[in-house]
C-alpha cells in the first residue's frame, strides 16, 4: 500500500559515476546485465528523437487528473536526479509542460518519466529536456488531491525506489537498484567490451551460428535442413 | 442521430483573426482557458513532427472504409478552413492521400484531422500539408454509401460544429465554438501574458511551491515532510 | 498448423527487378494494385522516419521471447531478402538488435519486418538497416525452442510465403505472391502512370467530383445539397 | 464545447410509449431503421447476462475521477429516464455503485450508460439494476469539479441529447432523437414485422441468395464458382 | 495474395470422426499436441458461457463492413462444418445475427469463428448456436464488395485452410490441418489419457515437483530455497 | 530489481481472521478504506460469475511464456493462500489450468491472481477455484528460467508483498500489506456500519445531496440550475 501524503527529504542516491556510467552503456546492454529484470512496459516512449538520460531516481506518486506533487517534488529535486512518477489509476492527461520542465531543468533534474501524459511536447524538445510518457495531451490537471514523494513506486509496471539508477534511451527505461548498481555495471560493462569484436566478426560475414557455437545445440534439438 | 446524405454549403465560420490567434496560443493555452473541455482524445497524432495548424471547422461524416464525401467535400472547402472528418465506425483504412490533398490544398484548407488512417504520408509531410490521424495505413476506401458535409460531428470523441474554430499542434486538437471564440481567445491571452514571467522566474530558481503560493494548502491537506 | 524445426534453404525468389519496380511504387499503389488485400496490420510502423524497402520475402518463424530462429536464417539470407518474421504468440520483447543488423546486412539483407519488439532503434538507424515492428524494447530473448524458416507465415495478419516480394514504407507493409508480382506490377505502373496528370489538375482547382464522374453516381445515391 | 457548471431541470422527454416500443424492438433493429447512425461504440457493455433497458436520456457530464454530478443527477430524474454520462477525458474509475443504485431506482431510472467504470456489479446484478460501461473498477471518485446535467454530452463516440431515446441491450446501446422517434420505430416495426417469416424460410432451408434476389448483382460483380 | 471473387464448391474434409474426437478432447489439449501452433488470437471469445463446438473448416473471406459473403457461403455449408470468417482490415460490426444463424444452422453448421463482431447475441444464445468473435455490435453490414469462399483465409492471426478440423471451446479456437488430423488426434489422445492418473496424485497432494521430476533441472539452474 | 532463482520459504502472514474479515467486506469497500491505493489494474478479470476470494498473498514472478516456478510455488503454499503472478514481460498465455489447480487446492490456495492468461477455465468453474486474470488462452507454457517465490512483486501495477491480504471480487483485486491490515479492517467496517442505513435512506428517496451536505459547496463551487 502507498504512503500517501508524505515527502521523505533525505534518500539515499547511487553513486553518480556509476549512473553515468550506466547511461553511457544504455538500456538494452544494462537490462541484460541485470538478467532481464527491471525494464518499464514498452509503452513508455521518448517525446523526442534521440532522447538520452541517465540519473538517480526521484519519485513521485500522483492522483489520476492531478499533478500537485509535481509542484512539491521540484523543491526537493537534486541535481542528478531523473523524475519518475507513477499514477494510482490510468490516465493520459498532460500532467507537465514547459513551466515545470523549467523549473525542474533549474533544480538540475535530467528528465521525466511518467506513466501519464505530458504536453508542450514541442517546447520540451526545443529545451532537450528529456521525457518518456505513455501520452501526449492538452489537457491539463487540478491540484486537489495528495500523493507522496520519494515513497517506493510501480511506474508502467516496474517498482522503483527513490535513489535507484535509471537510465533511459529510444528502447525504453531501465530501474537498477542502487545497492546492485556498481555489480550491474561491472557485468554490462564486460557484456559490452566484447561487442566491438562481435560486431567486426559478423559485419566480416562470421555466422552467429558459428561465433556462439549453436550448430551442436540446434541439432539436438531437432534442427532439419531441407533441400 | 445523424442526417445522412446532406450537404450544407453555407455554414456561419468563425472569425479568421480570432482563429489565428487562438492557433497562436496553441493547444494546451485555448484548451485551459476553455475550462478543459473541448479536446480531442489523444489517440489524434500528427503524422509528422512539428505539425501546426488551425482554422475554422468544415465537417464530414464519413462511411466505414468509405472516403465518397471527402471528394464532395473538396468543392465546398473554402480558404481557411481545416476538415474535420468523424466516421460511424471505427476504422483504421487510409481515407486520404496526395491526390487528395493537393486537390484540398488547392481549395485553401489547412489541414485534416480524420479519426481514421491516411496514407502517402511522406509525400504529405513533403508537401507540408498537415494531418491528425488515428492511424496511417496503406489501404485505400470505397465510393459506395452517403455520410454528410458540414453536420455537426463527433471526432474522436468531441462534438465538431461547423465554422468552430480548430486548434492542432504536437500536443493534440482543440475545439472552440464560434460563438464563444472571442471570450476564449481573451481568457487565453490573458493566460499567456503570465506566463513568459512565470518562466523567467521558475528559470532563476523560484518554486511553483512559492509562486502559485501552495505551501498553505498542501499543510492543510495534511502534507508531511520526514527527513 | 505450422511445421516447426525446419530449415527451407532452396526458395523460388520473385524477380529481383519486378520487385524494384513494385518497391519504387510505394506500397498504396501496389496495394490498390492488388485489389487490396496482402497488406500487413497498421500496427506495423517503421523504427525511423523515411524507411522504405523491397525485396524478396525470407520468412521466419518465432517463438514467443526466442529469437534463436533468427541466428539459422542469417546464414540462409541471399542479397536482395527481406526478413518477414512471425511469431507464435502476441510478444512484444526485443528480438533484434543492432549486432543481428550487422550480421543481415553482411548477409545482403534489404530490411525486417517484424511481428514484435526491436532495440537498439538508434544505432539501426545509423545503420539505415531498415525495420517494421510493432513494438520497441530493449528487453532481449532466449534461445530455446525452435521455430522454422521459409515455411509461409502469417506476419500482423497476412499470409507471407517465402519468395513473395515485399514492399514496405512509411505507409506500411505490403506482400505480392511471386506468381502474380508481374501482373501486379503492371496494374500498378498503369495506375502511377496516371497520378501525374490527375495530381496536376487537382493542384489546378479541378474537382475530382468532375474529374472522376461523381456527380451523377452521388445524386442517384440521393445526396442533396442545401444552401 | 461543454457548459461547464449548468443544470437544466425541464427537458423535452420523448414519448413514453414510443420509446418502449423502440426497447421491445431491440438495438439491432432500431440501429438499422435509423440508417446505422446513433450506435454507441461497441465497448460498452452490459455488467451482467441478459440486461436490457428503455427510456429517455438524462445526460450527465463528468470529470475525471469525479462523481459529484451523478448525486446532483439524482434529484433531477425522473421515472422512466436512462442516465447517460460521459466524461471529459478516458478513465476507468468507478464513479457508480449499490448507493447510487438505490437513489436512482428510487427515482424511477431504468438503468445507466457511462463511459468509464462502475463497482458494485455484484450488487446491481441481484438488484437487476442494468448498466452498459467500459470498465469494471473498485475505485471510487472524488466530489472537486463541477460538470454539468441535461446538456448535450458525448458518450462512447455518439452525440446524445437530453430527451432522446436510447435503447439498450445484449448488443449495446442506440439512441434514437426525440423529433425522430416516431418515424424511426415505424421504420423498426415494418422491418421487425418481416423478420419471423424471413426466419421461417431460411430455417427451412430457404437461401439468403433467393430470398434476397443477390445472384444477379453477385454475378455482375464477377463472382466465379469453381468446382 | 488473398483471390478475390470465387466460391471453391468442393473441398477436402477432414474424416469427421476425427473432429469429433478431437473436439472432445477440448481446446488446451489439442494445441499441446500440436507443439502449440494454430491456436487463433485470445482476443476470439464466445458469446456465451458454455459455447463449445469442432467440426471442418469452411472458410469465408469478408471485405470490412460487408457480409455478402455469408450469404453466398450459407448454400455450400455441409452439415459438420464451423464457418470461419477472416476479414481484409480490422473491423467490429456486427456481420451476423439471427436470420443468418437460422440459415446457417439449417444447413448443418456447428458454429461461427468470425474475426469481427456479431450481434442479437441473446437470440444466439437462445438458440445455442456457438459463436467465437471479436466484438460485439448492433451495427449492420452492406453487401457491395466481394471476398471469396474457401480459399485459405488468416483469421485472429492464425491460417485456416478449408477443410482443416477446428476445435473451439471457452479456452480458445484451435485449427489442425486435416492432413495431420489423426496423428495430432493420437498425441492428444495419449496426453489425455495420462491426465486422470496426474489428477488423481495432485489432488492427493503429490507434488508436480515429484511428478514431473523437476527438482533436479531446478537445481542445476541455479534455484536456491532460503528460510 | 527482481532478485531471480530465491524461494523464500518462511514469510510473515497476515493474520487470518482480519484476512477474512477485509474478504467478506468486499474489494470497494476496502480500497476506500486504504484511501484508495492498493487496486490492481481493472483489466484483471474473474473467470466466472460470482467469484470471491480473500487469503494471503503468496507471490510468484514468472518469466513470459513459462510457468516453472508455479510448480516449485505449489510446494510452498500454505491454507489461506493466494497466490500471486507477475511476469517480466507481457504475455496471454496460458500458465495454469486444472491440473495445477487440483494441486493448488490440495495445498489449501484460495484462489489465482495471474497478470496473464490461463486455461481449462470451464474446469475451473466447475471445480470453483477462483482465478482474476488478464486473458484466456488455450496456450501452454515452457519450463526453462527461473523466476521467484515470495519476494515482492508487481502485479497488474501493484506491488504485492508476500504475506499482504489479498481481496478479489468481480470488482477486482485489492492487496492490504500486513502491518496496516488490522487498521484497514477498522476503517472499512466503520465505513460499511453506515452503509445500510444510507441504502434505506437513499430507496426511501433521500438524496445524496441531503444526506452528504453537497448543496452548499455545489453552489459554491458555481452550479447554477436553468429552469
Amino acid at each position: 500500500m502507498y504512503e500517501l501524503g508524505v515527502v521523505y527529504r533525505n534518500i539515499q542516491r547511487a553513486q553518480k559515476d556509476v549512473a553515468a556510467n550506466l547511461g553511457a552503456l544504455g538500456t538494452a546492454t544494462v537490462h541484460e546485465a541485470m538478467g532481464r529484470v527491471g525494464l518499464l512496459k514498452p509503452y513508455m516512449r521518448p517525446i523526442y528523437a534521440g532522447a538520452r538520460a541517465h540519473g538517480t531516481a526521484f519519485t513521485v506518486l500522483l492522483q489520476p487528473g492531478d499533478n500537485w506533487m509535481l509542484h512539491v517534488a521540484a523543491e526537493q529535486i537534486q541535481p542528478g536526479d531523473i523524475v519518475i512518477a507513477g499514477v494510482t489509476a490510468d490516465c493520459t492527461d498532460g500532467y507537465f509542460g514547459d513551466l515545470l520542465a523549467t523549473s525542474f531543468k533549474a533544480r538540475g533534474a535530467q528528465g521525466l518519466v511518467i506513466d501519464a501524459g505530458v504536453r508542450d511536447v514541442s517546447v520540451l524538445a526545443d529545451m532537450q529536456f528529456p521525457v518518456w510518457s505513455k501520452a501526449i495531451s492538452a489537457k491539463g490537471t487540478i491540484k486537489a488531491t495528495l500523493g507522496s514523494v520519494n515513497i517506493p513506486v510501480v511506474c508502467a509496471g516496474a517498482l522503483v525506489n527513490p535513489g535507484d539508477v535509471v537510465v533511459a534511451d529510444e528502447d525504453g527505461v531501465v530501474v537498477v537498484p542502487a545497492a546492485s548498481a556498481q555489480k550491474v555495471l561491472d557485468k554490462a560493462a564486460a557484456r559490452e567490451a566484447n561487442e566491438a569484436e562481435k560486431r567486426a566478426k559478423l559485419a566480416a560475414g562470421v555466422l552467429g551460428l558459428d561465433m556462439y557455437r549453436m550448430r551442436e545445440p540446434l541439432q539436438e534439438a531437432g534442427l532439419r535442413y531441407i533441400d
